[in-house]
């Protein structure tokens, strides 16, 4: 029992130190020259603003301030995508075009970034199976996103727990050989993982004392400051694709009329004098806030002076609207742009894939090398 | 409980029907017309007996009798082989180098089958992954080899148990994928590797399953009919190259002197004036007489027969010695010459891997299709 304690303590330790938190806008200091920042996404398909907020919205900052000496890689995660039982093809790969189209959309620039989906650069299996040689069962055991996706908790029956598939159990381990496929040195994330990025340290630490050499460097993870959006109507939950009630969800290319829709039902409390942030009391007008927060790039502070004119549901909710139709005006004319060009998609994947393999290929090529192979 | 007892006995009728133990010499009836043969060894460097026996001579068999529309893959499983750590890279190539010499050298045929490292064939560990979505925790759980290997069992502590490395335990859905990955039809295999060829096609079942396809068949297992090889010096375990007592291994590449001052060694009993097969009673005795029987492809009995001649452990070991000697030429020079021409070798691999990747790419290709990749 002791000995738990004291690796938890340990990682603790390491996590903090290599752990950051951006400002709402990411700056050159975040990224200094000859980094390598690698992100992904779930094909979950067309973005809503959890995605475009919690993720995605770095990934065109990060495009903006790239200078020469830095490597943007920005990937579709569709092998972790079947951890979840995808059993309809058809709809699959439409989920994954929907992806590329809509990381396009916002804004990432494909000259500046290598955008691809990761089935398409097999050396991420190559390493995970590499890795997975490093990685004790009772570390990935500690993680709490499989138990979360399976339903299972550590007071779960036998049964349920070995029902649990092989790949939900080693997600984790596929994502560390993501990264450091790459040697990359930053990588943004929402807060649910960042415990998987303290795995990726260990692993690469256990690599390197395994085989005595410092081929990898343990990766920094990079914090959006936006709090997780929740759904517009349930603000218990997050906003969700998979959200029964599709009015909790604003997508990327919602209409102006959907989204003022949306706003109008979304559901607030009685006090109408005056909107102020209040999680615990006031959930549904403090998730429309730090919706204003993370669009606008204000703290919370901030945007509660910003909207202390408005002593109307109505005002307040029209002044939201506004701001996101705004906000998503182009990436909504862009992503149905791009999904009439399927023909660009597939363009732009495939040659990023090649991009993606000249760097992935002669690191796997180094580290089977080290071993032996 | 009950629900464990009777998947264990569905196993069990799925596994009877699809087991076959061939005859001494395989026939063209074992392996019909369109088959896929396909089979992996550990590179634990140059073979010795039972490695020979009891897998490797059934591969120059297969090359003897195979007509043109057979497919023979024979492999070094050294993805496989670090489960078990190798932390020396330059002794592991030496390993993996012995291996592909010792299968050219018992006479498996180059022109005949693809000889090929597992590693360079990256599409092996595309599939391990996405088998691995599939693959139920509870059944790996139940796999034995994982736990004798990691020194665990049933009642071990927590702490020993969360130690294991999760390539170790999935060490079985790789295997399913370097078999599906061919469509292989037949798997020679011993029988400690029984197990795992079970879970092999139940996972093919629930790929087909899943998806709503016919896309894999599962494979048939060919068991050879030898019996374990056991150490010379101490019949109680299998022979084997870590044994600390190296006189109770015989290479391939041991000398006419060496194999008798072995035999000469090899642990036997005070009944000298009649050699007959009794394991409990008499192992080293019947240790000699199943090599005898591995060898000259006879039944113990007709073994039996053969040594009632002899009436000293002298004049019964000095025929052993000789059958070995005799055996053993042929691949003990071929396997010196060969060790000898490096660029020969990694020709035959290098050729080889592509020869199996043209047979892996379109398959993979077709999964991910059926998939929605």
């Amino acid at each position: 029992m002791f000995r738990l304690v004291s690796i938890r303590n340990a990682s603790r330790r390491l996590y903090s130190a290599r752990v950051k938190t951006t400002d709402f806008k990411i700056t050159a200091q975040d990224v200094p020259d000859d980094s390598v920042v690698f992100s992904m996404i779930q094909p979950t398909g067309r973005f809503h603003l959890g995605n475009y907020l919690g993720a995605v919205r770095v990934w065109k900052d990060l495009c903006d301030l790239k200078g020469d000496n830095i490597k943007l890689l920005f990937g579709v995660a569709d092998l972790h995508a079947i951890t979840v039982p995808k059993p309809d093809g058809s709809k699959f790969r439409q989920l994954r075009n929907e992806a590329i189209a809509s990381i396009l959309a916002v804004g990432v620039d494909p000259s500046k970034a290598i955008v691809f989906h990761q089935s398409s650069v097999p050396q991420h299996t190559e390493l995970h199976w590499i890795l997975s040689t490093l990685t004790p069962m009772g570390y990935l055991n500690r993680m709490t996103q499989w138990k979360s996706k399976a339903n299972v908790n550590d007071n779960s029956s036998d049964e349920a727990m070995q029902a649990v598939k092989l790949g939900l159990f080693s997600y984790p381990v596929l994502q560390a050989a993501d990264i450091l496929l790459y040697n990359a040195t930053h990588v943004p994330v929402g807060d649910d993982q960042a415990q998987h990025l303290e795995l990726t340290r260990h692993i690469a630490g256990q690599f390197n004392k395994t085989y005595k050499c410092k081929h990898f460097v343990p990766p920094a993870t990079l914090l959006a400051p936006t709090k997780r959006i929740l759904a517009l109507n349930n603000p218990d939950k997050k906003m969700s694709k998979s959200d029964p009630n599709q009015n909790s969800v604003i997508y990327l290319n919602d209409t102006p009329k959907i989204i003022s829709a949306k706003i109008k039902q979304a559901l607030t409390d009685s006090i109408s004098h005056k909107f102020y942030f209040d999680p615990v009391n006031r959930p549904g007008v403090s998730n429309l806030i730090n919706i204003l927060s993370g669009i606008l790039r204000l703290s919370i502070s901030e945007v509660e002076d910003e909207i202390s004119k408005f002593d109307s549901h109505s005002s307040f909710k029209d002044y939201v609207s506004e701001i996101l139709i705004e906000e998503l005006k182009t990436p909504r004319h862009k992503f149905e742009k791009l999904m009439r060009d399927q023909a660009y998609l597939q363009e732009v994947s495939e040659k990023s894939a090649r991009s993606a393999a000249t760097i992935a290929e002669p690191n796997i090529q180094k580290i089977k090398n080290i071993m032996g192979f």
